[in-house]
């Protein structure tokens, strides 16, 4: 393991995210509450961690596989023990493991909180609630640039399927290339935040507050809100169907709105994963809604639909904003937003879970099998967006899904070890390691995770880690071999 | 689709199956209870319909794949309807479809039951409680057969690991190798048995009616008790000790028996899925008496260590026997129960369930691929009983978990549009996909399925086939490829 060429650029990603303090200060200056000293000192001092790590480090020799692993794990835990110091130092909250949580929360896009009283908090530290929107929209910023620029180059889970250029990976090329697609991305992405706020502040008639950390959250597909009973709470259909689009967009592999917005529409309904998304959300909205409509839980069609659509979206694209205690919902949803939770969003855009592509070629793949029993010597090639899948990256696809079972099981299993029931502790690990944000049981959408054990709060943090980071990279660290001199 | 050489098998398994009803005849002569009018009408009418099938039937053209699949689900719902016909021309079973539910639940030995009076049935029809014992005993040595003779040849999901010989599937020949290795499986299978009848009456101290009608369904896996409180109604822990012993050998594969039997005691220790298999078992057992043992449910070391040894070769095996009302343990122990549900007994043993061998190749399969990413030029080798596994039958294997999970996903998804909560119908489906018999919730082991509408029923009694039949052979069945000419 090249450890100084891994900390250097660790030291980069500490100073970018003390450079990000700087927006929460102002804001902070702009309300006058007199938090500004804190986020200041947290910046002076993670640029100085930063820079010393930089200083120390090295680019020579260049960067392997391995240590791609490690910056990214590495880099995840660094910038959020760095942005759960706010949360200590204003006094928001009080207990440390609950910043950390809070912030790796924030940092994964998952959305889960221990935070009882957010409008409270609001009330008097509007840079903190700031904060905590801007570390979800900084974390999704990280997700897309690493599903689409730096996984492909590691061989992750089928990301390959993402490369735009056909050679394999040159380590040393790796950094060039990865900044080249991040700005690409990066300003796709703000483009897009923007058209949000826009929309919240003037057809929503949201407070622009509230409208910049929601569209801040939305396009990470994070969740956090600034309201306790989270986007239900501003009691307006026009936000909730801006949301919802808003969501479903954020849930989109993120190179097709790059293309998109360079005028060439006709890529979403050329790509096979997006078809399937939108198939998968449509369908999934009209079987809630067909399940609730008898129910008379809201009173209308319209409000009927809307509930249905917002909560297929929220929990698809794992972004985890409630409008409805879901919970009080027939059985029936609860299996199918679990099972969209498990799914997830598109590969390539903010959204968790196992993503929609895999899905889509593991169900291809089964079909392929079952088809092979009928004609055994009949040669079956895969295909994904008109081109054929090697079999190595189809074993490589079913490898993730086999992987991400075995996690799923082994954080339900230490939970109910913890002596919490079935429900809570499958809900509270789909929503963990989906990245989602509120579960099922004692952790559903009413609920926070404020009253979970410190043993389990590190678990949940570190299934958090594992599912935003697709597996393999997080636990490819538990592996001596990783650490092992060549 | 060859439909008369598919009605021509038909016929002799209808014909063999009538054959078996003499026994229950013989029971009720013995017992003097009047049924066995019933048992001989079901026979001659069985008998006449399978020879007019095997009258009508021609044996050319040559059985192809398509055919073999056929025959095996066709065949499991043939028998199972005739083996119903007993329970209603007693009376017994009032109601056709409850019946047809209890003879599906034996042929594919799940275990499941509607009955709620097994004991006051017992009191005045030995015979019919002999039959429902004797089919789950039927269905077990066929699934034998099917597993470790049929299914190979087949390539139905991994099952080609056991194949005996190298060349591929020759269609002509299928019924030939099929009934040589049926012949000595059976033998094996007849002479456990008879070894557990004698261990139970003399040890056991059981009446030599229920030790008969336990080593029936013991070493199908298959569950049917002659108690209503099932094994634990006996009181006995040298009963419990012994079932646990006998269970556990009926999960295993049983051409290791045959090898055993014939001198080669080794084979076990060098066998793959057997290692695995008996770390799975004892590893759970620890578990479980660990978490029962600060609970104080039993009064002591042995009675804590029987009920969670019995409860968890009861249900790794897919038994279903109870001893203990385990929804009342700890949480810990329903996940480790439910994981086990799912996993199953060894693959060619009479258990369901996914299979040892499968979740072994699955687990072995994650690991290369973690290893992979470190080292993305080196070649790795999946390894079974020292033999390397193809990538194509990795996939295979890959393709039936995919299977296996969009099955139960679906079959948890109808059950809870039916309005059943969550844990009921995750309990019923892994209970009935995986031939346990006892769920979770409300069909938990001290329940029976009584309650459940006519809908369920028929989805419970398909998952039932399914399950038992390796997915694919039912599956496949549903395809339109499947009955089109060539």
């Amino acid at each position: 393991m090249n450890l100084r060429g891994v900390g250097r650029v660790l030291g980069f990603l500490l100073l970018v995210t003390s450079c990000s303090l700087l927006l929460p200060l102002l804001v902070d200056l702009l309300y006058g509450e007199g938090d500004w000293e804190v986020f200041l000192l947290t910046a002076v001092g993670g640029a100085l961690v930063g820079g010393c790590l930089m200083w120390l480090g090295h680019t020579r020799p260049a960067l392997r596989h391995r240590e791609g692993f490690a910056i990214v794990t590495l880099g995840w835990i660094a910038v959020g023990l760095l942005g759960a110091v706010p949360f200590l130092g204003t006094g928001v909250i009080p207990g440390p493991i609950d910043a950390v949580f809070e912030s790796i929360s924030g940092f994964t896009t998952t959305g889960s909180t221990i935070m009882t009283d957010i409008e409270g908090v609001a009330a008097n530290h509007h840079a903190v609630i700031f904060w905590r929107s801007l570390i979800q929209w900084l974390g999704g910023m990280g997700i897309v640039v690493l599903a689409l620029a730096i996984l492909p180059l590691l061989g992750v889970g089928g990301m390959q399927l993402f490369r735009a250029e056909a050679p394999g990976p040159s380590p040393d090329r790796l950094t060039s290339r990865i900044s080249a697609t991040a700005r690409l991305l990066w300003g796709v992405y703000v483009l897009i935040t923007g058209m949000e706020v826009l929309a919240l502040a003037t057809i929503g008639g949201m407070p622009i507050f509230d409208s910049v950390c929601h569209a801040l959250t939305t396009m990470a597909t994070g969740g956090f809100s600034t309201l306790d009973s989270s986007v239900g709470g501003f009691r307006s259909g026009a936000v909730e169907w801006i949301i919802t689009v808003f969501m479903f967009i954020a849930g989109v592999n993120f190179s097709l709105h790059y293309l998109a917005l360079r005028g060439r529409l006709a890529v979403y309904g050329r790509d096979d994963e997006f078809r399937f998304y939108a198939l998968v959300i449509v369908g999934a909205t009209v079987l809630v809604s067909a399940t609730l409509w008898p129910v008379h839980l809201f009173g209308g069609f319209e409000p009927t639909v809307r509930a249905a659509a917002f909560q297929v979206v929220s929990i698809a694209t794992t972004t985890g904003y409630g409008t409805a205690d879901y919970v009080l919902w027939p059985p029936f949803t609860h299996m199918i937003l679990l099972l969209l939770m498990t799914v997830g969003g598109c590969a390539g855009s903010t959204g968790g879970g196992i993503k929609m592509m895999r899905v889509l070629l593991l169900l291809k793949h089964a079909h392929v099998e079952v088809q092979k029993l009928l004609h055994p010597r009949a040669v079956y090639t895969l295909w994904f967006n008109e081109r054929p899948v090697t079999p190595a990256l189809a074993t490589n696809v079913l490898g993730f899904f086999m992987l991400f079972m075995v996690v799923f099981v082994a954080g339900t299993l230490l939970l109910t070890l913890a002596g919490r029931d079935i429900v809570t502790s499958v809900g509270a690990v789909a929503a963990t390691l989906g990245n989602i944000g509120p579960g099922l049981g004692d952790v559903g959408p009413t609920c926070n995770y404020s009253f979970m054990s410190i043993a389990e709060k590190w678990l949940l943090m570190l299934l958090m880690l594992i599912g935003r980071l697709e597996l393999y990279t997080v636990l490819i660290l538990f592996m001596p071999a990783t650490w092992r001199k060549i």
